[in-house]
């Protein structure tokens, strides 16, 4: 945390600010710690201030970590922040863009504004720190990763008992809370049938379709998430079905041999985009190649035709590669790849 | 769907707006009934006009909806609104404060002054509509109240097994996804002995106390949350515990004995608040009194010791009178209740 803590610290100088104010609660969770889901907004100043703002109903936990100031709120915790500000003495406060919802934008500039502080958007100043792991966050992933798989096989077991996506979905969540944390890096997606092919489908009621289903889940283990997508084929696989298959798991080899620290995610998307695109599925595999995974599910970097960001190693990404065909099917295999300096991990192989 | 769309057609042209653009996920579901997990925008146009702008992912299951235009981009979904924003002919079109964030306000300011519309912040204008609830919506929150009821009859039944918080609480919240939608209405907490002084405490991994364990929870019914509080003593309660008890419970009492249409929100907040700080703990309740629940767990009214807003008949609000006692217990009591003309019903009755 101490190292990171540093790395923003430079981050805000460069930026020539005084200091971050920090609204991305998974950001904060990053730099403190603290849960996600307490209502709070971290102050991270040029010299190594680290200020937290928060309300009655977090003060209690809040207080129980000692690495930094706490400042608990009674009336306006937007007044609170602004007061801190002008007694530090700050000229320019950055805020993440990202984040912060216009009102709370607007409030803030106010009192800041009336005492001559310049308030300027910043984009992705920590994410940015967050998107290369270090050794640890590795391991948790990996730890993550290896809890997800272990689900695959239970819902493989289970599956000709609990016979609806939303019981299958429920039994899945319940083994991956008992393994990893409380919560869930998303809702389970089970998509039988026909609804594999809506991208985000959500488990209904139903019954599971008999030959063939699709499962995208992922634990979180420490607060690190992983993603992983699969798909299920019981008793005889459709010579359609199979051609599909084959084509998204090729077009996912072709991806994965493809990734280094030094290429850019553009390149890595098209290594896989292309083998679709002349197997004529182009336009059915209409979403980026994947997305980085940590804290967040979908955190940087993005995989996507447009994206010319370059890969650096200790980043963790995901490859989904996928060919939708409504009224039919949809394929997606989604695996979880560690970037090396020559080459990457798979780290749900 | 129809009668709450004209009311927001009429807000529109009292607010001398052209169009609303609707970013919050929850406005979305309660104007059209789609997922509010998905990717999407909602313009509302003062002449009757609904527009859905989605992505790839998402667009499938909107075109299944026949009761908006869908708009599907390919590039930068602020673009298309913009595109579209110009075509009508729009010079005034709202947009949710509290909901957009700052960069997302700025990429649709960039486009839209270009074209001179003149792009306004509204606050509240669908959630206010919100608030209040029909006959189905009432019905739904009644149901989801009953699951939820049941799920603490449930949890007094398994807690003697079942010896942790964080199994007590993926056990209640299986529960609770049977019963009702997949999705449940916010994470349980499960606070044993001294936890139960956090208002928020997340269920740990630790034996449940053995004596006193606090459970707030609520279910999903056809996207329509509920909120309830119970705590549960084993064998024998401590006098102090059972003083601690009383006065929340007494708290509630007087505090429902007020509510009816008419009076104010801090009105009510009053009722509970001074009892509690007559008996000398009004520091240990630090936060509203409640809230109001529909499609979100948390939304308006909100009854705290600062808002005078008036309160209409056909609104659902949590009344959650609590002692946190850090180092020692928290006790919190929480129903929710049906404001009438000259009354109100505890649905959690």
């Amino acid at each position: 945390m101490k190292e990171t803590l540093r790395k923003c610290f430079k981050k805000i100088k460069d930026l020539h600010c005084d200091a971050l104010l920090v609204s991305n609660p998974s950001n904060i969770l990053y730099l403190t710690g603290f849960s996600r889901h307490a209502d709070g907004y971290l102050l991270l100043t040029r010299e190594g201030g680290v200020f937290y703002f928060t309300n009655f109903l977090y003060a209690a936990q809040a207080r129980g970590l000692d690495i930094w100031k706490v400042l608990v709120s009674r009336g306006s915790i937007f007044a609170l922040m602004s007061e801190q500000i002008k007694k530090l003495g700050f000229t320019r406060v950055g805020f993440e863009a990202k984040h912060l919802p216009f009102l709370e934008y607007e409030k803030l500039k106010e009192h800041l504004n009336a005492a001559a502080v310049d308030f300027s958007q910043t984009i992705d100043v920590i994410e940015e720190i967050r998107s290369v792991k270090n050794r640890t966050e590795i391991a948790l992933i990996r730890e993550s990763t290896l809890i997800s798989k272990e689900a695959f096989d239970y819902a493989g077991q289970i599956c000709r008992t609990v016979r609806t996506e939303k019981q299958l979905s429920i039994e899945i969540e319940k083994f991956l809370r008992l393994k990893g944390d409380n919560e869930i890096a998303f809702p389970t997606i089970v998509a039988g049938g026909k609804n594999s092919a809506y991208p985000h489908h959500e488990p209904k009621a139903d019954e599971l379709y008999k030959n063939f289903f699709l499962i995208d889940l992922g634990s979180r283990y420490c607060e690190y998430c992983t993603d992983l997508t699969r798909v299920f084929f019981e008793g005889k696989i459709s010579p359609f079905a199979r051609k599909i298959y084959d084509i998204v798991l090729k077009a996912q080899e072709l991806a994965i041999k493809t990734i280094k620290a030094g290429v850019s995610c553009r390149q890595v998307d098209g290594a896989a985009r292309r083998f679709i695109e002349e197997k004529g599925y182009a336009k059915h595999f209409g979403h980026g190649l994947g997305h980085g995974v940590g804290i967040d599910v979908h955190e940087l970097p993005y995989l996507n035709p447009r994206n010319e960001q370059i890969l650096q190693e200790g980043m963790i990404v995901t490859i989904e590669p996928a060919i939708y065909l409504e009224g039919k099917l949809g394929v997606r295999i989604e695996d979880v790849v560690l970037v090396g300096s020559r080459g990457c991990t798979v780290l749900s192989a």
